[in-house]
């Protein structure tokens, strides 16, 4: 896999030029931050982890007509993808209090929203990804009203199919975050599901015990967070495949062996 | 005027009980705060100033149909109001990049906008009056899409003419704050705008010299607090009137005796 075009290198995840024009190819790191970069590590074997929990759950939302960028995993690490142009807002769905919404407000964690609270911030690490409103987006031009509804709508959607996948294998889908992007067709271009789902941008909490299964377990020092991880690909049935395990059984040797 | 019930001490008004039913008295303070009360300080005079412009301002609005809790003003200090349930909201209409939006999105000061932009920000000192959109309002019932939807209507309005009326008297309007509240009528209640316009709550640039005439004077040290105040009530044509300016001078002289 040499001389491919590095295109960037993010938090979370390489992109490298794909095989054919207007496509990508993702490449999930193990690096971990929070709190908008500040506080740095990594997760062992997150990024086979991510890659395979993201395909898992954008196979599964195409299904249910969502469309996204995915088109297959490469290998442990990897997979293509439809290059679009990203849409600079970072969509947050949220069905129970946590996080920052907790702050802002001064509610308590865990409880139930009254109802789903979707929110928009602006994708920009310098400014700490500010919380936005359908006005600055529509006074700065990130999105159009059109954009801007089919990406509620299929937030919307994504959300209640995610909760029902999560809740099916004991999991409740606190919170997640999403990206779209604009994929063109000359000059007409529509909106996609893109970037990744994976309990880096999700809060999993285990139905009965409320254990954090997700980054937050990183984010507050938790411990375990490849555990988490592995947890919640094992309940999504991801761990059955003997080539998953495999690379994490390397992975800890690796460790093991300080390297 | 003693033996009246204090409803409430807030940082630039007292309200007390009205001589009727539904009504309410707002007494207009000479305290100044800034940064969510951490900075505090007296601007001498203002009461009487924001008393006067906050009448001239509301009775102009009542002319061009927009409902409002003014009545009358019953001295140099207070004026008689309806009493409404303030809806927990601060909007603020911004014509020109300035203060928390240059801040949040990295944008120069004194950017005309690409389009007036709305903001909503939650009520409420403690958690520092945080920024909103329409899914908080609605997932907490902070209030119905219709009053919404009639506040949102009503902002749009009182810029349009707020911005005509000080262009005509060669300022500028960059932003403003306002506050709507409920009035009822038995079970029914319609929105109505409530609380004050002054120089507290707008930013006035001179359009010529770019000079603030405004509270950013206090937030930033700038001197001439007072003075700005005045020359905008001067404007308006509200200092002709012998008795503010002889009130001001009244609180001039009490100042420069130590009192
Ligand atoms: N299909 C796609 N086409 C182009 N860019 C994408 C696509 N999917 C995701 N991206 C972008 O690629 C980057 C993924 O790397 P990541 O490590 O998550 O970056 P970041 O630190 O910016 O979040 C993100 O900036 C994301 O917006
Ligand atoms: N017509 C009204 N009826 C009831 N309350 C009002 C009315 N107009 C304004 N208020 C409230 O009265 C208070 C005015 O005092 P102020 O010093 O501005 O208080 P604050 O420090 O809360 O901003 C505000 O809390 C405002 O919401
Ligand atoms: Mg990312
Ligand atoms: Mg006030």
């Amino acid at each position: 896999m040499t001389r491919r075009r590095q295109i960037y290198e993010g938090k979370a995840k390489i992109l490298y030029e794909g095989p054919e024009p207007g496509t990508i190819i993702q490449y999930f790191k193990d690096d971990a931050t929070a709190f908008n970069a500040q506080k740095k590590g990594t997760i062992s074997g997150k990024g086979v982890l991510n890659n395979r929990i993201s395909e898992h759950l954008f196979t599964l939302l195409g299904t249910i007509g969502i469309p996204t960028h995915f088109i297959r995993r490469l290998n442990m690490r990897e997979q293509l993808v439809r290059q679009v142009e990203i849409v600079p807002i970072e969509v947050v769905v949220r069905n129970v209090v946590a996080g920052s919404l907790a702050k802002r407000f001064g509610l308590e964690e865990g409880a139930t929203l009254p109802r789903t609270i979707l929110e928009y911030y602006y994708k920009d690490d310098a400014l700490g990804d500010p919380l936005i409103t359908d006005e600055h987006i529509s006074a700065f031009g990130w999105a159009t009203q059109d954009e801007m509804h089919d990406i509620a709508d299929m937030a919307i959607r994504i959300n209640d199919f995610m909760a029902g996948l999560f809740a099916g294998v004991g999991i409740r889908l606190v919170d997640f975050k999403l990206e779209f992007g604009r994929l063109f067709d000359g000059d007409f271009s529509r909106i996609i599901l893109a970037d990744e789902i994976s309990p880096d941008g999700c809060r999993l909490w285990d139905l009965k015990t409320d254990e954090k299964l997700d980054k937050d377990r990183f984010r507050r020092d938790l411990g375990g967070e490849a555990e988490a991880y592995q947890e919640v690909a094992r309940r999504l049935g991801l761990l059955t495949d003997g080539t998953v395990s495999t690379v994490l059984d390397m992975d800890e040797h690796r460790k093991s062996r300080g390297k």
